[in-house]
């Protein structure tokens, strides 16, 4: 990949893993007019995407031809499943051939995959920071990324070509800012930013079993507790495989937390205020740049 | 006031304090027809309120008169100006009077009140669960009162007919929820469900002071840091005031959080699953309360 690949419309996208992330993708592309396959485990899901019309081509299995056939191959599958997926087929890949994917942590997996690919397959980490607390393809919905952000990340070992292909499928796919990290520091940002709030929303849902709350409930509980509906088995991997950063993010909160305690234990009302007064205006920053 | 007293067409409200939810009381009060006036400290809150229509008659000095010619006053002040007022001026609410309030916290407030009226007036709590980001009659919308929860706080001192004229009142501003809580459940409830999420978010914000973030916010981090933006005087005020009942509920908080943290640092994913799916299940139980 020395040259620079342009995202025209003969190009071809494989997604490999058609759950919600994938197939917002599939969807997103097709409307642009792009040629979308799919692999994916279920034959319902595939079936699915065809009547939606957001793929040309799917498959249960994974074949050489459809492959062979794609110029940009995206993984939407849990870390660990991406990671046996090149080990087992890898050697498939072709050559000149950009992978990509939608993990939510990277430092555990970009340096992996990257060793494992053959020479002239590039793997460009993209973080696609747009969800919902509902999973698979029947809930997909393009219009996540509307006001969503999109993080490239790169390795030393990436392209310059293939760094800005992988900005030009954020800006294809409709994300609304679109920026660049490595591995080290998004992982640090995403501990703070994304996996300690869900531990905060986890850990308070856990802290009362009152179901009698519901009827007093206020707007700030709920959106609170937006994230404590969790799919445990995708987040539990996220968690451990960021576990040095995300141990960091809660120790740092959980200072900030005491010291409030205290300041409430001991009658501080000073400061408490002046933590609130931070607060307040560094929220105030985030709501500027929201609209 | 043994009999019932109904809230027919000809009860004539005062509301003490033309703030954000003094203003929403106005508003909703008018729209249905009844005759409103208020006492304030800032004569453009009074102008503002008159060209909006929401009251019929506005004073910024307290005067017997206006107090005389109500039958239900509602009091729309900060906790220990409340208490001052009444201190002040509850020799001037004439006798059969109903009067009510607002405060977010009750343990620390209703039986001083309730001690220092005279015979014949009676002070029913109310908390209604509903505000703005933003303070001042200015800012002031009856929406807000639309999905929201009203919670009647009666004292043993309490009359039947007063409490249900305080659940009338919820009625007819247009609350979703109507319930009762004697002071001391409320405190505790309140203290779990807006006091400890307000604490969570000030944390938050408070433990990174990394501007850059932005860039990379999602909507998790968003939708639970919205509270952070705090009015410090009165949140200050309203976590002292309800200091023990707080500091339980961020202990029992703190104690979940904790054993996530272990968890994580103890690679022990089946516990953390576990933590998650009670989580689930249990914001589950709010979803569906919520339409």
């Amino acid at each position: 990949m020395s040259k620079l690949m342009k995202i025209d419309k003969s190009k071809k996208f494989l997604i490999v893993g058609l759950g919600l992330l994938g197939g917002c993708y599939a969807m997103a592309l097709k409307k642009k007019g792009y040629y979308v396959s799919a692999i994916t485990k279920n034959e319902e899901d595939i079936e699915f995407a065809y009547q939606k019309g957001i793929i040309d081509k799917g498959s249960t299995t994974v074949e050489k031809d459809i492959i062979e056939n794609a110029d940009v191959i995206v993984f939407a599958l849990y870390p660990h499943t991406f990671v046996e997926w090149i080990k087992q087929y890898g050697n498939l890949i072709k050559e000149g051939t950009v992978i990509t994917d939608v993990t939510g942590v990277k430092g555990c997996v970009v340096y992996e995959i990257q060793s494992m690919l053959k020479e002239g397959v590039e793997f460009i980490a993209a973080h696609p920071m747009a969800g919902r607390e509902v999973s698979g393809v029947q809930n997909s919905d393009d219009k996540i990324f509307k006001d969503a952000n999109y993080i490239v990340v790169p390795t030393e070992n990436n392209t310059f070509g293939a760094i800005e292909l992988c900005k030009e499928l954020g800006e294809i796919l409709g994300f609304a800012r679109i920026s660049v990290l490595n591995p080290e520091k998004h992982d640090e940002m995403i501990a703070f930013l994304s996996q300690l709030t869900h531990c905060i929303a986890v850990s308070l849902m856990c802290a009362n079993d009152n179901p009698g709350l519901v009827l007093y409930t206020g707007d700030s509980f709920r959106d609170l507790t937006r994230i404590a509906k969790i799919n445990d088995e995708m987040w539990s991997e996220l968690f451990l495989l960021n576990r040095e950063a995300l141990l960091t993010e809660m120790e740092k909160y959980r200072k900030t937390f005491d010291k409030l305690y205290d300041c409430i234990r001991n009658n501080d009302r000073e400061e408490m205020r002046s933590m609130m007064r931070i607060s307040t205006e560094r929220r105030g920053e985030f709501n500027k740049k929201e609209g």
